[in-house]
């Protein structure tokens, strides 16, 4: 059961109103680049992510604007922000890190940062097609120099997505994946 | 079978001659921390990494000197760094990357860098206890929120070693995996 891998580098969701306090008026989320789940797009923005320990520039915005804002980023980039944000899926921020944002403007956002969990993007039709059961994790495979298996991944199911698996970019480097590399899930 | 995890950080190995070339005379390679393989140390020195993208700096060179000079990244450094370096066994460093290490003096050194290949320190005594064959590759899984499997881990005999698995700070943070986390060896 092949699935295309898709590789989350860190970016930032915003909501309305942290996007208004972070950027001038002048400014608005545009679509630079068409992500492959449908209206998901890296905008024309980029932050900083601050924090007591250390700073990471060119943060990427994702557009559209969300009910919620929320920073991704990986292990590695935790460890040099002086953070230890949980593994949450998407929207599940209560109780994670606060980080300060940088755009036009500084704000500190409280409770916003994680790394997110391993997870395959489904349409109802994929799930019956593949026999998923979205309420389970499942194991991935992959394969090559530095292969191995990616335990807990979760099934998100809409009929607008496209069937992907996406990991962060911890995950890609250590077992030496990029976009569009395959994984297995296994399924017994 | 379980099997104590090391994660090894980016350092530097260095031959005596590079050694010469790199620091002034009155420079020693000094222990500063004893490592958990008998006879390996962190040395007092640390050495910039530079490529013609990118730096990185603080590199620790461990101890004691070798009969090659060999850098070890992670797949990380290396996209910073703008390196491809091959999945190798330590001192296998032919047709490697070339990289510029900066110490008191800055030196150009030619197929040294390397991603170290996830490996096991036993003795003879650990081979015949946990039955493993040091000319096959064994599979680790890891337990946690990001749990899995590393795939082709060797397996390197020395009687004088510490029973204990290396992996680089790109497994670790994929994995959530720190020094002496545990790792159980697959052997079918």
């Amino acid at each position: 059961m092949k699935v295309k891998i898709g590789v989350s580098n860190r970016h930032v969701h915003l909501s309305e109103s942290d996007f208004k306090k972070l950027f001038n008026s002048d400014k608005t989320l545009e679509v630079v680049k068409e992500l492959t789940q449908p209206g998901e797009f890296a905008s024309n923005l980029k932050v900083t992510l601050k924090t007591g320990k250390s700073v990471i520039e060119n943060v990427r915005v994702l557009g559209p604007l969300r009910s919620y804002t929320q920073v991704e980023i990986s292990k590695t980039d935790a460890y040099k922000l002086g953070l230890n944000p949980p593994v949450r899926e998407s929207g599940d921020v209560l109780n994670s890190e606060d980080i300060t944002i940088i755009g036009d403007n500084e704000v500190t956002i409280p409770s916003c940062c994680i790394l997110a969990s391993r997870h395959i993007h489904a349409t109802n039709e994929d799930i019956k097609k593949y026999n998923l059961d979205p309420t389970k994790k499942y194991s991935v495979r992959v394969l090559g120099e530095k292969g191995g298996i990616f335990d807990n991944v979760s099934v998100k199911v809409s009929d607008k997505y496209y069937f992907e698996m996406h990991i962060d970019t911890d995950d890609a480097n250590a077992h030496l994946l990029e976009n569009g590399s395959e994984g297995f899930i296994i399924n017994e």
